[in-house]
């Protein structure tokens, strides 16, 4: 199979959406892959796949490549003797925050036709937003962490007992998360969370709190991933996230009893079908009190989670044969025809 | 001012998408319109402003007009000696129901750094569809009518009182709607509902309900039309909404109290501000017992309601001057740098 990996982005988390581009080398062994980087200034660039390594991007050497302009149907190289489509089976959409996870890649997928593996528009909207996370998981009745809502010109006065955590909404990675201990940091917190994002949720940070994480897609059947407990500290910053993003093999299962598992699995469920159909995402769980509680949808992931499955490539394939198909439309004109004739034009 | 007029798309609503768009020669009088037509097959063609009419796209001679490709900075004319801009200062995204309304345009627009007149991304997604609608408003403190959601996977069981009315959670134009005023005409409804689309909402079907309709936006400061008291019989049926996209002559103010205008007009802005800054909007609102209750948002309402403004050419100049920007994004590589330092390859 052919599988075009669509990489970085306007978005924060561009450099490790390099990384985890990189990483599927290893990853999709059997498959030919087809790069497509999308620069900074969001232009589409054609990358050996040979060649690809870190530093073609950063040192600016990438603009050599081909440049892409994207048509009905597909990426097209534009020649002087017309343009020629770039050939694949399907894009796996690994453009992590901006453009990748909010749903502008998934729209233009659809827009122009293209087999796509990533989370739709619908799903991308909401699970990018981590306030609509929240809406989302209460009208599927799954139980999320207790959250307070503020948006920048509200009053920055919360309710939840400290030690609380900052998070902006629409960003992933913990870029601009902080952990607060007492009210006199909280303005601190929320400074840095106000100058990645517009709006913040603020949730109670439970010491010690034991998380799992849970990965998996529908194909013709659901093929979930082990439950993995993450190894953590605190919580992650950004350059250790970055370090896991390059992960290529696979990790433990958690030791954790049936019925935890059963639960978690439940969860992941509710909240994939229908609205995650065609991607491949990994739910974050919190467990207090033998209560899972989700806490957030990661709708794509570092590396795809790859470390987590047991045969990754063949899911990869398996669910490029079982993407949600568009619904078609006709145009067919009849009351533009009706009108015409009703005024005697037609 | 130069305004690009987006139009078609593939989408239900494709031909009444024609009819706003046609109707906005006799509305922007002032102004030089450039029409961009997506076709059903979302191809991007450059209408002639002059020989625009309905019997262009129904005979689908508008294949003859110069194809465009959207590429960074605006959509191209592609010719033997490299390609060339369309130039306009902004554009208006006419495209109802799909393509236009679910975030697909907005997201294209925003990809391609195209300044645009329509809701963005997230309110797209929210306003698109009529269940998430419903979550939006609850979050804002905005009261609304009262719902039951149903999958078509779902047990086709309600428990809101008859008469009420089906909704396909994703259409406008009243496409798929039904009024059912026992239960066994509900099966019938949700088969024609479900032709649609996989999720409806069933709401109470108020007798004779008062319905007032309030447009706007904010530039420097709120636009706001006159509140409308719509002319209606049981409900417009996809016809009579047709005829009723083609309105630009402007209409009466509705016969109400300034305490009941003032509430329809706190809701408005409620629901507007922030999400969907840089667009025009029209909600309707229904009011019972005193209480003002969100029915739909029409985040890209017929004819853009222009017959609601008094002066909605200026309207639209002014908010080409106040759209959002989106933020600013820089990539430094500083982290794949230092990554490449401890690996000793910088």
């Amino acid at each position: 199979m052919n599988i075009a990996i669509l990489f970085g982005g306007s978005s924060f988390e561009h450099e490790i959406s390099i990384v985890s581009a990189i990483t599927m080398k290893k990853v999709l062994k059997k498959s030919t892959l087809t790069y497509i980087f999308v620069d900074s200034n969001r232009k589409f660039y054609l990358i050996d796949t040979e060649k690809i390594n870190s530093k073609l991007f950063s040192s600016g050497e990438y603009k050599k490549s081909k440049e892409l302009t994207l048509k009905q149907g597909g990426f097209f190289i534009d020649g002087m003797f017309g343009s020629k489509v770039v050939d694949f089976d399907v894009a796996l959409n690994l453009i992590h925050g901006r453009d990748g996870e909010d749903g502008k890649i998934a729209s233009l997928m659809e827009f122009y036709t293209i087999p796509f593996i990533s989370p739709r528009m619908e799903a991308s909207s909401l699970s990018y937003n981590k306030l609509y996370t929240k809406f989302l998981a209460e009208s599927l009745g799954v139980k999320s962490v207790e959250y307070e809502y503020l948006s920048c010109n509200d009053e920055r006065k919360i309710s939840i007992e400290y030690p609380v955590i900052v998070k902006p909404v629409r960003l992933g990675s913990s870029i601009g998360v902080s952990i607060v201990r007492e009210a006199s940091e909280l303005d601190y917190a929320l400074d840095i969370a106000f100058e990645f994002d517009t709006d913040v949720i603020v949730e109670p940070f439970i010491e010690g709190v034991k998380e799992f994480n849970q990965a998996g897609c529908f194909t013709k059947e659901w093929e979930l991933s082990i439950v993995e407990e993450p190894q953590k500290e605190e919580f992650l910053d950004f350059e250790k996230k970055y370090m896991d993003f390059s992960r290529d093999s696979q990790v433990l299962s958690a030791n954790i009893d049936e019925d935890l598992k059963r639960k978690i699995q439940e969860s992941f469920k509710k909240v994939y079908d229908p609205l995650f159909l065609g991607s491949i995402i990994r739910c974050d769980f919190f467990v207090v009190n033998g209560e899972v509680l989700l806490n957030e949808i990661n709708p794509i992931p570092g590396s795809m989670a790859n470390y987590l499955f047991d045969d990754f490539e063949g899911m990869v394939e398996r669910l490029t044969t079982h993407l949600p198909q568009e619904q078609k439309i006709s145009v067919d004109y009849q009351y533009i025809h009706s009108i015409q004739s009703a005024k005697g034009k037609a």
